[in-house]
């Protein structure tokens, strides 16, 4: 049995400012606890699990905390909890701009707000072998597990940054010059235009595009064209949405697969 | 003031039984009603709104009842009610598959769940302009307040029909003869492949991928190709976010955009 204590401190991970405090988060359910435990360079402080959770195959495993159903449930932030739970060491190194790349393809998010936004856009970088995340400080916290959920698991492979979008690219302006493209904006259409394999990729918050303060550094704008004519149709796209397309296009078009 | 059991009425629509039997709907949002007061085909029953809302310059209004902000907040499913909420009549001509199209692109929706992701589609549908919505019957009702709200008022200008996949497949084997893309499947590049500007494209449920039932009547198998080596990266896209770049990719080739 788990004492309350233990309930109470598990619990407080939901909460940012505990997360900071303490430098751990949460991973929950079968599928996202195998990617964390095939993933390097995380450390897996404690395991609850029902009595019916398979480990998976593969190196030796924390201690686990078998628990009741009961407890399983006020452990968890789901609505169904689904057999185990992780509670998972922050790395630090992740979680601030530091070098600038000379080479790679990165996103880099303007205060994306929404959990299941950012989980979803993590999940496309891995997918497309984006190299990585440049977040403002007030985009949410990738570790918040609505995120890490929504990831569904990419979180553990893709390094997410967070720091002053401004200074990044003041950083890369001065150094490695890495071509800085914006979206959202009246730009090319993408589809059209030249794209590279390496650059900075600035995807605008959803309700006010691109902030004013990083337009000065986009070398090319570039636009995903609508069918709307004369207002008719959709205003925007949801700004995942917008991610994938935009990542889609680099990846088929610097790859040889198109 | 407005009645308790008005209260309840409208309350009651949040669910899916009470939708059916009533005939109606709700949006919520400035956004979203001013896309439904500048829609063809919709009937507005009722508008409850903040004495703060400014109704869209336009045809006249039904009767607007000016509630306060808490009697807002007893009406509405959102957790920040946004001084407007539109009580809406459910078109019966849009909610069966009757006829089979000859021509347009049409997207087919295998037991999707989540109503954000349908929203979602429903928005790059009319981003993209495909001509409509062809749904499984346990797809969840596009009426759905969640679905209303991610499609930010694409609703209204996006057709959904609802009934028996089979059945479109084999009428439309029988008559048209439209071409029926899958996803999700081991298929061909999408960035490759030849893609026509008429059709029917079936994305498959998230977790099961494409229904069996629906396999035989693909005449082209498309593939979203990934950056993962050795099973590494994502094992799978959100729907949402496949039908995104999928809808993109039929977009910018099959309109000269590219």
């Amino acid at each position: 049995m788990i004492s309350k204590a233990v309930i109470k401190q598990v619990r407080a991970l939901h909460l940012k400012k505990f997360r900071e405090q303490s430098g751990l988060f949460l991973a929950e359910g079968p599928k996202i606890v195998h990617e964390l435990l095939r993933s390097k360079g995380w450390k897996v402080s404690d395991l609850f699990a029902l009595p019916s959770w398979t480990p998976p195959p593969g190196p030796a495993l924390p201690n686990i905390n078998i628990v009741s159903e009961k407890e399983l449930e006020q452990l968890s932030g789901l609505q169904h909890p689904n057999k185990v739970l992780a509670i998972v060491e922050i790395p630090k190194s992740l979680h601030q701009i530091s070098n600038i790349p000379s080479e790679g393809l990165y996103l880099v998010l303007d205060q994306i707000q929404d959990p299941g936004n950012l989980g979803t856009i993590i999940r496309i970088a891995d997918w497309f072998g984006i190299s990585g995340l440049f977040c403002s400080a007030d985009t949410v916290d990738c570790f918040n597990s609505k995120v890490v959920q929504a990831s569904m698991g990419s979180i553990f492979r893709i390094p997410v940054h967070y720091g002053s979008l401004p200074d990044l690219l003041v950083k890369n302006s001065e150094g490695p010059k890495l071509p800085v493209f914006g979206t959202h904006l009246n730009g090319d259409n993408i589809f059209q235009a030249n794209l590279s394999d390496k650059g900075l990729i600035i995807m605008g918050n959803e309700g006010r595009g691109v902030n004013p303060l990083l337009k000065p550094f986009i070398n090319k704008s570039l636009l995903i064209p609508s069918k709307s004519i004369c207002g008719d149709g959709a205003d925007s796209l949801n700004v995942a949405i917008a991610t994938g397309i935009v990542c889609a296009e680099f990846f088929s078009r610097t790859t040889g697969n198109k």
